[in-house]
């Protein structure tokens, strides 16, 4: 049976010691961010998820979800109780607002609370993690009315919401959604259309669902500005907030995965089903990009989740199994043969893990404070900076977090050798299921296009211009046995410089240059913020080692780790820009027949 | 419905176009290597395994085998059938012996016929692959008395054959087996044991199954030095070649796997079951090298084969699928959208899959070519040159090859967006089938050991600069519009000279220095050896293009990929170069409690 422990310690390290957190305890909206607090409720959280949880990860994979004929979805064994527990345990509105109910803890517990979740169970952590980005778009732009009759209850999990975005001839080109929303006398909408990949589209975890849904109205055009963005109610709510009628919508089928079985991904028919507009008339698009930050923000979690939880039982899994012997000797002579722990090649794959997984959490736990100053700052200089850093780290943690979480949790699988692939081990299942992030909230090349396209250019190249300013303030500030780890954060960063420079003056010409190193210029983004945040818990680590301290041997690791990151991870940036500098000519250059199998 | 096409073209470019096989038509032992046979050959295996085995690829994988009360297991629907068609046309027999019922043809045509039967269904593919091995290891040290009474049945797939090596204590350390072999009265041996993970170890495709089980006589050392090679059938056969009793050997379960549903991977159990020793007591290594080798040039393809059927349905998607519009503007202004292909980091993915496709299929063949040379050279020289080469090229093909097959394979699936992770569209079982290639027969790691550790030295570093003097040598005759890509090469391969070099100044102080690069230069030696085919592909595409065509757009495309190789492959050599310079330090400097997580 695959183990599960959160990372509890790991993650403190970052939130009190990288962070310093509790630092903000003294600024208004983050008083419930007391050193005790935080630490009780990572404790908390970590259990929960490692003992309700967790244990369901398996059979939710070997059982997946049941439709019924009449559209009802039956969740895995397990999966509803383990959710009742944990929307009694109140961990649905850790982070809420307390308006409606939540209890307003810092983002950056909510994050922690989705890693554990994830990396405990993916497909059970989706069912309430996608209602966090429904809450966000009627926070948003719903009327008084909508928030209402929605949040609260969303919030405290009585309700759990879904985004249905996805059609089946469209999923990155919104513009071609045919879902149609006819205005009707009462203010609603008769919604009509079908939407695919929705997840928990339907599920027996909640009495009600809260669907929002992406349609276009009379007239509008062919084009993402012309969706709209809908509420639409599984059960219509009567006015003094109880159930009323069931509303004219229905999973017509679940789809067969990859991997996520526990997660019923449904295809939902809207036939002339009721729904109110959230914002305005073909401002779907401003209000699905609320929904879709912090979700992507969540995916690439998803990740590391992955890693996390592969890493974890390749190291005792490494520890146990014995073949051969060391290179510089039996290290267990009165054994018949080393644990494989021993062997470079195994010890690489753990590394690479241990590198990956900690700089991702450092990353995630630092957009996630940047998360709560777009909302908490104490100037507006803090608030623009922290709006900056984020729009640039959200498609680097989605789109390098998963790719690279992908390889992890592959490479985690290749520890196990053969058991790896048989399913009774579960490696092979964290494969299946860190592949959709891969995937879902905008493939990672969209991901890229959106770091490249957008971001990069956003105020004129000002919001990458901070982000290498505080690159290069950290690589300023250090000194000593950390000099060698800036001078190759910087060696990184200039790299990704260089790839900036390299667009600015080639993209103009011909944007298709931008696109062809848009993927590369992500990934080196990647290497340089995890180098970021190894170079400043390396000062952490050093400073404790320094003023002494009774977890030498932790603090120790981070600085080998943070070592290991520099000399294995920084090479690739050269070799990246060097790919940019190729540039689109050879990449764009054959004539579409020329892919064609020739016979 | 996915769909394959057996890329004869593209066989045929490389085997009679840069490789020049015709040629050797007047040699001793290739005179069945006639061009038109060679085309022949390669269009009906195209045919028969388009047509024939790839229907039922998806319904193996849905299906599975099936393990009955009684030990026996059926094979999924149609396999048999086709199974059938497969022995009647003869495919089994192409590439062996004529001494004992083969065709006899040249072995690069036999490795043809591997490529297009795994990528038409690898599963299916494995129930004939792994008899080559069993068949290789029979005739290199198999008694007169076995060769006769198994191998023209083996050969002639009227019988399979089996490799049993693993057990569930010990893979990759084969000294820890304690599968038992006692001698008995009549010259045969008792097998007691449990094999795992055993490829088509019981099925219904033939009469008879040939295993060839490692065991430990009585004494034998505990290490490799210790094990015996045995032939154990699974019903015996009479001195007339009837068959006779069962043997007591018994499938015990079927593994429930990632991948390769339609192969039945079994636990087989070995109860007092007779056997035969095949070479001599305590030398079963030597013979099992010899399955090994011939099974992980397979293995090798097994890489190449799914991405190249990943590859052909990503591009029929990319070119059907409309989202988005060219970053350069609409390409296809009356239509709603242009279709995928338009898009940079789509043909990124397809130029990589082509790019790697291709430059693996002449680097198989090429090394295809070196397996003829081993038995059929014309001198002593140039057989020991086959020999380095192959020794060398082995473990590159089968653990790059691999590698890169399933990103590759992930790519493609990656091309689909959300509907490359839904069952039906097929694209989600090449990337679970293709997994399996990066472990079986000796772990990647493993290979880059073997590459490393055992060939780098082999000879003193001879048959390393063997190699290197054949690189420099295609590096050397390049001129004019090909100078660029040999300067690339020359870079490339300059990057692994100075690894070697490294290794050589580096491991002796420290054997670990050895290890923890071992993996990053077999992938720096399988750009280098890509790199090197694509120079030589590159030489004929501009040869004929020079001398006038009617193809001119296919070689413009071989020297258009080419590029593409070299600028998007290419640079990666350098980084790794640098990895394994920083050595073993870091990534084994933790005490081995330090990975585990802490509370």
């Amino acid at each position: 049976m695959p183990i599960y422990n959160a990372p509890t310690r790991d993650t403190k390290f970052v939130v009190n010691e990288v962070l310093d957190l509790p630092s903000y305890g003294n600024r208004p909206g983050f008083e419930s961010a007391t050193p005790d607090l935080i630490d009780t409720v990572i404790d908390e959280c970590g259990k929960f998820c490692a003992e309700v949880i967790a244990p369901l990860n398996q059979v939710g994979d070997s059982e997946g979800c049941t439709r019924h004929p009449d559209g009802s979805v039956t969740t895995p064994t397990g999966f509803k109780e383990a959710f009742n527990q944990y929307v009694e345990a109140g961990w649905s509105t850790l982070a809420a607002p307390a308006d409606f109910g939540g209890q307003d803890m810092p983002h950056v517990l909510g994050f922690v609370l989705e890693e554990y979740v994830s990396s405990a169970n993916q497909s059970f952590g989706m069912y309430p993690g996608l209602t966090n980005g429904a809450v966000n778009a009627l926070l948003a732009f719903g009327s008084d009315k909508l928030k209402e009759t929605y949040v609260s209850n969303m919030i405290a999990n009585k309700w759990l919401g879904t985004m249905n975005l996805t059609e089946p001839h469209c999923g990155t080109d919104l513009g071609l959604i045919r879902t149609k929303a006819e205005p009707q006398a009462d203010g609603s909408y008769s919604i009509t259309g079908t939407k695919i990949f929705i997840s928990a589209g339907e599920h027996d975890l909640t009495e009600n669902i809260i669907h929002l849904v992406l349609a276009k109205t009379p007239g509008a055009p062919e084009s993402s500005k012309g969706i709209s963005l809908f509420v639409v109610p599984k059960i219509l709510v009567n006015d003094d907030g109880s159930l009323g009628e069931r509303n004219a919508v229905q999973c017509g089928s679940i789809e067969h995965k990859m991997g996520i079985h526990g997660n019923s991904t449904c295809v939902m028919n809207y036939d002339g089903a009721k729904g109110w507009l959230v914002g305005e008339e073909m401002r779907g698009l401003a209000a699905m990009f609320v929904m879709m930050n912090a979700a992507r923000l969540g995916v690439g979690i998803q990740g590391l989740s992955q890693a996390e939880i592969a890493y974890q039982n390749a190291v005792a899994y490494a520890r146990d199994r014995r073949q051969g012997r060391a290179l510089t000797g039996p290290a267990e002579p009165d054994q018949k043969a080393d644990s494989i722990i021993v062997h470079p090649d195994v010890r690489r794959m753990l590394m690479d893990a241990k590198a990956f997984t900690e700089g991702m959490r450092a990353l995630y736990l630092y957009a996630s404070l940047q998360v709560d100053l777009t909302h908490k700052a104490e100037t507006e200089e803090e608030r623009t900076l922290a709006d900056d850093l984020l729009g640039l780290l959200t498609p680097v943690i989605k789109g390098y977090g998963t790719d690279k979480g992908y390889a992890v949790a592959t490479d985690m699988q290749q520890v196990f050798g053969g058991h790896g692939y048989i399913v009774e081990w579960g490696m092979e299942q964290y494969v299946r299921d860190a592949r959709i992030a891969m995937i879902y909230e905008g493939t990672n090349g969209i991901q890229a296009m959106d770091l490249c396209g957008r971001k990069l250019a956003h105020k004129g190249g000002a919001a990458i211009q901070a982000f290498f300013a505080q690159v290069d303030e950290e690589v300023a500030g250090a000194e000593g046995e950390l000099k060698p780890l800036a001078d190759a954060l910087a060696k990184a960063v200039g790299e990704q410089k260089a790839a900036t420079m390299w667009f600015m003056q080639n993209a103009m010409a011909n944007p298709n240059n931008l696109g062809a190193g848009a993927h590369h210029y992500m990934t080196i983004m990647g290497v340089v913020t995890l180098g970021w945040m190894w170079l400043k818990m390396a000062k952490v680590a050093a400073a404790r080692l320094a003023e002494g301290t009774s977890e030498k041997a932790f603090y120790e690791a981070k600085l080998t780790t943070a070592r290991y990151f520099f000399e294995r991870f920084g090479p690739d940036c050269g070799a990246l820009r060097r790919k940019i500098e190729a540039g689109a000519e050879a990449m764009m250059a054959l004539d579409e027949d020329m892919f064609l199998t020739a016979a």
